[in-house]
């Protein structure tokens, strides 16, 4: 039989004993799960990033995993705990639309909030739901318990909002959805975007950006451009990234996520 | 058959080769092991750090746990190594007090010297007993052996001390106890100190601390203060913290583990 | 039957989605799969520190451990992807040296060129071969594929060069090989060496290194110095050291990996 997988995403960081106290949890309820990190360098109380780290690595895990989320400065008041259900897997965490973005890209089928006080610890404190509800709660869902089972469904659950990006005439316009660890600059402007205005491998792009306007060829790997060159490209996110090549471009352009891009060809 | 868990507590950090090879030990003994990380950034040599955390983590864990902690300064001197048997749980370690907190807490039975050298690795290093002593005796343990059979138990192991908390008249004493990932200033004053300073939810509370004299609020949740409002809690450890809701206490008020805290109530 | 253990090592870092995205993939084509890290916080682009760590922590792992290894500057142009077997284990990842010290430590038997699409991910981002093709290939090895199945077998790999140390009479010449977490400098003078010098545990050494002339006792223990002093030994991975009894030598001399050291008897 296959082992449950359930993975965790926080903001908890790796030095203090709040993550492990969760896997605790879940392997004394549910010992045969196989518990896998997604993130737990999350920036603080950051549940845009969160949630985009989430939807991004989401799709990579089997069929009927549990992805657990917390990212939850509400803990404690009167935001909900729920379980969202979508085509392919379970998310339990805080309805703060953490979960939503990768449940959503998966197809969303139904949310549930967490009410049933017999699935959760025994003393739940108000401080730290991922050990007390949402660790528990996934525990019992990877053992089989049908996500319904923990509460009413819901309908005004928090849907996260994001900026969309649009094509006016030749130029697309967007914004920095992500740095990474390496400081490529990831925007929310998708690849179809790019081919709309015309663009291919080789193609100059004028690109907006952090107040400057760059000019940049599109290159289909990071080692096509010289070491510290700018390049874009397409990214394993799918989505029209700004990198340095060898470098970090953030640090280079001093763009922080949230700020505006605006892409043109230039036809040379 | 549930599969053994063994958990790890070092302050080797996550860069370096020394947990991953730990973990190889681990596993080529004891291949049905499930290995948990409990922290590998342990302040490096923070021996009192270790035991704080460990002893947060490990209640969380199932039963027959056996918990490895590494923070060693003495590592290849005339410090012991030990197995530390408690009433769940089974710790593996240096003589140093580290384990000794968690085992406490949980319930001391006996502590056995590890002496036996066919328990060890084939060759033992005198730098680096995480991996050439602790992982292979864990994975034995792990495997079925019982405790007792490491080496003669032994009466004289290092019991870390800990600032004790103490009430006077109406005023509870303590110290810092732990600073967390999120600047969040945990105490050693337990919850029931402050029912009996008269304290609840609501009470106004003044917190010498740091060489100021606080006016806080005890509230229930970080949610139900203003963002970047001072507040204090009975946090998940069970002991009175002091937060500031969306940001960092430690960093505001630039305190540190160790600093002497006085709490009472205003009657406001 | 014993589970597959696959490691990972990346110079990716904890917070983005990469290291999941990889684990998710393995986890959907070899569940029954365990999984370790061994790092994610090689410094970025260098594979020369990724190729030490891999070989440090590699031996440690059980027969058939299957090592994954991603720090790969040139991915998506033309370097290649390669399986390389060993005595026991196999390895997965770029052409680039990465993985071949670890390998020819444990007896290097073939390396495999990857070029079956069947066995990668549908689509092949040119940027994330981590997610596409090592994570893949190294579950369906994992699950019993041989490795000579991939692609043909190479012989015009990439070998890294790493300095060779050398005696030349009373003198031991090398280079620093690495700076661990604990700062503690790692050279590549063999213990043999130590040996042929005449030296043994209290001998005095004169190091020349990072401009100074040291003379620093040959210790068995960190614990053998007073806190503060520096001190010389044999460490964990069988080189010598040096090192600050309870802090960071390479703080203290300001030394960096790749400087050269060179190291006599002072005969006190």
């Amino acid at each position: 039989m296959r082992r449950p997988v359930i993975t965790l995403l926080t903001d908890f960081g790796h030095r203090d004993p709040y993550v492990a106290s969760m896997k605790g949890v879940i392997l004394s309820l549910c010992p045969e799960a196989q518990v896998v990190d997604i993130s737990h360098e999350v920036p603080k109380f950051d549940v845009r990033a969160g949630a985009l780290i989430l939807a991004q690595a989401a799709p990579w895990f089997p069929d009927g995993t549990v992805h657990v989320g917390v990212v939850d400065p509400g803990v404690g008041t009167a935001r909900r705990a729920i379980v969202v259900v979508s085509r392919r897997f379970s998310f339990v965490g805080p309805d703060n639309g953490l979960l939503m973005l990768a449940a959503m890209r998966d197809g969303l089928r139904a949310v549930y909030a967490i009410e049933r006080a017999d699935l959760m610890l025994e003393r739940v404190s108000r401080t730290f739901h991922g050990r007390d509800i949402f660790a528990p709660v996934a525990a019992r869902i990877a053992s089989g318990l049908d996500p319904s089972e923990v509460g009413p469904e819901i309908t005004d659950y928090v849907v996260p909002s994001f900026a969309e990006p649009r094509l006016e005439g030749p130029v697309a316009l967007g914004e920095v959805m992500y740095i990474d660890g390496f400081g490529n600059i990831i925007t929310n402007l998708p690849e179809d975007f790019l081919a709309q205005l015309g663009a291919s491998e080789g193609s100059e792009l004028a690109i907006r950006l952090g107040g400057r306007e760059l000019r940049v060829r599109l290159r289909s790997a990071y080692g096509e451009a010289r070491p510290g060159e700018l390049l874009a490209l397409i990214d394993s996110w799918g989505m029209l990234e700004v990198a340095v090549s060898l470098g970090s471009a953030a640090e280079r352009l001093g763009v922080k996520p949230g700020e505006r891009v605006e892409v043109r060809l230039t036809g040379r």
